[in-house]
């Protein structure tokens, strides 16, 4: 079914027109009334609706059914990547959406080559918001993850510890895996935090032992560092039961 | 430690004077006398050598110790994945080698829109390859994935139906999951399979059915051709002991 994903404030009860982007998707799409569409609010709730009327400019829609979003992973999966090079933040932010990430963080570390200076970050923080959106309407889901940019690595240290599970994957580290980790505890939140392109150093790794997260292995292979949050994450939603 | 592959009919007991690609590298990464470096037959087998000379066109190694490599995964995952659009199939051929892929096959479905020529298909495997073979060296593996071409699915079928187990996934199947079909019976070797964009047909499906192949789902939300393959594996390597 076709997916509108509208602002929270802007659900309505009992119809919508959507206008702007919305409308010319509808006409994309070449949607005739009668037909049924999804309308969500991006934050897990959805209208099942009938198309009333379609002009150039705008859709209306009437509500059928109101539910929660019946796509969303139950654990809450919060994805840690320090700044990478070129465009690998947004590949990141596109699968880790469509494998059910609750957010995405970026943040840096001190071997971030790459990381965007203030006036830009307004402009790329729209981007990767729109290529989470727009991954979260293909893939089917009712919320659209939030993309973050964390000052510090301390910050992303900090805000990574609150989740029931906070993991941190190292090549270095053999001993400690990723099962070992998810089996230590039950856990509905879990945050995965992973290095840039040249690693994280080891005073970094020792920095977020101490401030609570585990560090884990993803294997013998090394993994580059687009790769491993995204092992890690499907690795936790098949885990977690999702499939 | 530098990861040099050469031909298994080039292995030597005591040994190697390595030239073209490899001195190259070997120049690059200003390679010194005594250096230690591993040299790799690609197919398992290793040696760690020490440099005893280095010229601008080659480099000569004096064998230490032979060993199986320690990096390749227990189990046998076989990736078929139907030809896709654009760059996808790259992109899947260097992630799954990352991940431990055992082999990657390629394959026409009905609604794959590209599918290679045969003039071009010789042209193409071996770039393929030598994707693999980099992401090999770079992830540390001891074995380069083969990858290959299927001149059509049911040659797919009978190729995949002969692993310990053969799956596939499908967005309509609901009820068997990938961790119901892994836990079914111990295995191996394990076949997974991938449509393209548009998908698979039902009838495809059936066929596959028949063909033995388990019908899995990789969850509620619908991930993308690229996706799917790479989710599967990071499952599989997780849930058969990996990390």
């Amino acid at each position: 079914m076709t997916r509108f994903f509208i602002k929270p404030e802007d659900m309505q009860p009992d119809f919508f027109v959507l206008t702007g982007e919305n409308a010319k998707h509808a006409k994309v799409l070449r949607l005739k009334p009668g037909e049924e569409v999804l309308v969500c609010d991006g934050q897990g709730k959805e209208c099942i609706c009938t198309v009333s009327d379609v002009s150039p400019e705008q859709i209306s829609l009437v509500v059928k059914k109101r539910q929660e979003s019946e796509t969303e992973a139950l654990v809450k999966a919060s994805v840690y990547m320090a700044f990478p090079k070129a465009d690998k933040l947004e590949h990141v932010i596109q699968k880790a959406t469509e494998l059910g990430a609750y957010e995405i963080i970026a943040f840096p570390t001190s071997r971030c080559v790459s990381r965007p200076d203030e006036k830009s970050l307004v402009k790329k923080l729209e981007r990767w918001q729109k290529i989470a959106a727009s991954a979260a309407e293909q893939s089917g889901r009712g919320r659209v993850p939030q993309v973050l940019v964390l000052p510090s690595y301390k910050a992303a240290l900090d805000r990574a510890s609150q989740a029931d599970l906070a993991l941190l994957f190292y090549e270095n580290e053999q001993s400690t895996t990723l099962k070992m980790a998810l089996q230590s505890s039950p856990y509905k939140s879990v945050s995965i935090l992973t290095g840039p392109e040249g690693g994280l150093e080891a005073s970094e790794v020792s920095q977020a032992a101490a401030a609570g997260l585990k560090v884990c292995t993803l294997g013998k292979r090394i993994l580059r560092c687009e790769t491993a949050p995204l092992c890690a994450l499907s690795a936790i939603m098949y885990d977690s039961g999702e499939f």
